[in-house]
């Protein structure tokens, strides 16, 4: 898929980012929507069933996960630019840095979606809340801490 | 810093992690602990001033972040292992997977910390509620979400 181009108001940096650390790949998700233009701009705990997958030996660091209603998901943003420094969104204010917006377009595109454990199948888990791209990598999973109920 | 040796009862893994991505480091954290052991375990919002330095061009993409009281700071737990899949804390409980618990040690260490934003000094940011040990690698900063208070 092309980016879209810049406006005259954004900027991009031209300067390489660095390959300061590497990210192995624990699993993937697997949810209904099957291009960015698809997804939900936020992710709902009533939302449709969508599937964590881990990938061996992943699947044996699951022990306990159960007990827990919510779950944090740190997910890899694989399709998303990485160069942008100023974004001007199209939902208005102007203008503005890509540190002080939570737009998926970040130099490390990591995001965070807390979701709802539905069912443990193994290496499968069933989740609400997500908002990502069928067969967005996962990077991590963590029991719930905040209260935060999106959608 | 030697590795604690694993409990009978903690498992890690052999098989190498992958490295499907590369995380480029935008920054770090200056705080007032020089190991692991000094850290707390928690951030607090009422601890010390600590600084998150933006390095060049990344400190291009701040405009606008002042208007936010609270900010997310993704950072990378460098000095981690990422081999472990179940873990035995101290705090008790009994041994679980790793992504049943929200021990620093994962495949993948991604921290998010939550922080007051105290001021803002050109590319260094002055916050309170960090834990991280000085010179933790910096990958991302977003506008604070949700109304969670450590500490």
């Amino acid at each position: 898929m092309p980016e879209k181009p810049l406006k005259p108001t954004e900027r991009a940096t031209q300067v390489p980012l660095g390959a300061d650390a590497t990210l192995g790949f624990i699993g993937h998700v697997e949810t209904p929507w099957k291009t960015r233009a698809d997804c939900p701009k936020q992710g709902r705990l009533d939302g449709p069933d969508c599937a964590v997958v881990l990938r061996s030996p992943w699947d044996g660091a699951l022990q306990g996960i159960e007990r827990f209603e919510m779950l944090e998901l740190y997910l890899w943003f694989h399709l998303a630019r990485r160069d942008l420094l100023v974004i001007d969104p199209s939902h208005g204010g102007g203008p503005r840095g890509v540190f002080a917006l939570r737009s998926p377009v970040r130099p490390n595109p990591v995001a965070l979606s807390t979701v709802r454990l539905v069912a443990v199948q193994g290496a499968r888990l069933i989740v609400r809340g997500l908002e990502a791209v069928d067969g967005t990598p996962l990077l991590d999973i963590k029991p719930g801490r905040c209260p935060h109920t999106p959608g």
